[in-house]
């Protein structure tokens, strides 16, 4: 048995593993995937590219849509249950739908442990659920409101086919440019919990489905990704600009999280939030100017009632904004993040299947000294 | 962002918080629950009793079987989903079924994120979910052979109930209380990889459902809890004794692992596998005289051909022997782990859901150094 080692609360700096994937420098507000950065990535490279970029280690000579577009079709099998996983759900939100649908994906494509698997194998699993992963929350969402399931396009690219099996019809192309900019500076960030819970499932042998299974359960928490439709909801709770000093300055004075600013690891702007307000700014409109504004008054309040507390924007606040933008409803705004962070997630879960180690730490036992007798 | 913490390889040791639940004692061969030593329990208490240990915190005044038994029947609109998803199954091995249909009980159950929830709303879920889970299990097992559902039996206790749903008739007393030991034995075991993956995913404020459903993922794991049939079939691969040394002589030369032997924490036997053992012996039969012999020969072949790198027996080896003569198929062996495992996690989860600190470690990145120019 080990010693016990003593370290930050919640694990904070205690590094796990080693990684060519990427990284957060939140001194500096910069990301990137392996040695690219993230946001000069979103700027200049299609979502495919991208995710070849995680997968392959590299960008790739030829895109992968041709590989990709047929993989995105839901097999029969897994088809037949997604009515009564959607009947099942008390709200659109397809969260917790998808966590089902791609058990049963994983049950349909006989998923084996990675323990049991080679990488080809396991490239070929990644690049099946990370293609299916927006069918099936596309599927979802439109079952649940009593639509017809959109099948994908294999004409179009990934970003435009994913809002288009949501909403029936092709988006404009602003409205893909800037959903793939979403995507792809979404795709990974550093070794947060959903990519960490992810990793340690991958270090227990169990297949890939089990872990971004598990990722999908981080990810859906209100601390971790669960909250973009918070932050919106926050700007419709302050309704107009003149109401946000009297409600933000009672929600900070008492203590309350502003939904969509601060971030565990970002001691300066979130750089997703910057590049994201610019592209809210281009596609513009009212919601985007209330924004702003509401921004701007945040950070003065900040400034004003709790000095010292740096908080800025993090990716959840103009996430929002773009994502009402695009036409995506409130109820797909943590779906869409789960859409691309899946490929980030295999990335990780690739890279760990490398590494034969366990994860597994340990607790400090607090309570009455065993053993005590049992009482018979 | 907090400086790096360089810990050891898999974060052995690394204390991520403090418990009550429990802890393992890896030099002195001794786990404990609560206060109570939990072989201790497993000999002199019900499940229900030692379930009510784990999730409120004390050996009960009154048994809790009039709670659970109602708890067990499966709602019906989960169950009208267990068709499909025992039918995307392609093997009989109902672990990625319980994933999906735990997801979908979450949906029909409305779980709501832990950090929306109070404590009596936190226990009311994990009191269903673990009902529940073994209901789920013996259903999806048997829809996956064509048999007929079994209701659950308001008036057996858990452990009988669970043998009855799966076999379809009332167990023997003697089975019984082998599975019961074993269930108990087995509801919790310290930090492990998927106690740990539960309270990852509840440190993000996720529901009950999406934690559970992470942790299912991690036990599945080949080098978690996905082995006891294996250990079994180490002992079909042997066949009869005479052949034993031939065959593990060459398995541990090449440096292959005997499954059902090693653990990460315990340094002498494993006290889960020495009372197991005795529980198949009281059973008796030709299955247990060969493990046993088969248990000494691998002990003394290691003594010779490794010396000084002492293994025994883990939970899985005797596991194997006492499911197996309580009528319980191999499918069903790392499922039944997970049938009493549930306890032990959700216990872990509203503990977890009393600390608000995401667990967030980090990695080091060791790639080319960024930024790079992206290549356009």
């Amino acid at each position: 048995m080990p010693e016990l080692v003593t370290v930050p609360r919640g694990l904070a700096g205690v590094v796990v593993t080693d990684t060519t994937i990427g990284h957060v420098r939140g001194l500096e507000g910069f990301y990137h995937y392996r040695q690219y950065s993230a946001i000069d990535l979103a700027e200049r490279r299609t979502l495919e590219d991208v995710w070849a970029l995680l997968i392959d280690g590299a960008l790739p000579a030829a895109s992968l849509q041709e590989e990709i577009a047929p993989l995105r079709h839901i097999p029969p099998v897994v088809a037949a249950a997604l009515p009564s996983i959607a009947a099942a759900s008390s709200s659109v939100d397809p969260m917790g739908g998808l966590r089902a649908a791609l058990a049963v994906a994983g049950l349909a494509a006989g998923a084996k442990p990675l323990y049991d698997t080679s990488p080809p194998e396991r490239r070929s699993q990644a690049m099946r659920l990370c293609a299916l992963t927006p069918s099936l929350l596309a599927a979802l969402y439109r079952l649940r409101l009593g639509l017809e399931v959109v099948e994908p396009r294999d004409d179009l690219p990934h970003a435009a086919n994913y809002l288009y099996m949501i909403t029936g019809s092709v988006p404009a192309p602003t409205q893909v440019a800037a959903i793939e900019k979403y995507l792809i500076a979404t795709v990974d960030h550093g070794f947060n919990a959903s990519t960490f819970t992810a990793r340690v499932i991958a270090s227990t042998g169990a297949d890939l489905y089990a872990c971004i299974g598990g990722a999908l359960g981080a990810l859906s928490g209100p601390l971790h990704g669960g909250a973009p439709s918070r932050a919106l909801d926050t700007l419709d709770a302050i309704g107009s600009l003149p109401r946000a000093d009297a409600w933000l300055r009672e929600r900070i004075l008492s203590g309350d999280r502003i939904m969509g600013f601060g971030h565990p690891i970002y001691r300066t702007e979130d750089p997703r939030s910057r590049m994201l307000k610019g592209v809210a700014q281009s596609l513009g409109g009212p919601l985007v100017d209330f924004a702003v504004a509401v921004e701007a008054r945040v950070l003065a309040l900040l400034a004003e009632l709790k000095p010292g507390r740096e908080l800025h924007t993090n990716v959840e606040y103009y996430a929002g904004v773009v994502m009402e933008l695009c036409g995506l409803p409130r109820a797909m705004f943590t779906p869409t993040f789960a859409a691309s962070r899946v490929i980030g997630w295999c990335a990780n879960v690739l890279e760990q299947a490398e590494d034969s180690k366990i994860i597994r730490p340990d607790s400090r036992y607090v309570g009455p000294p065993p053993p005590q007798p049992v009482p018979c």
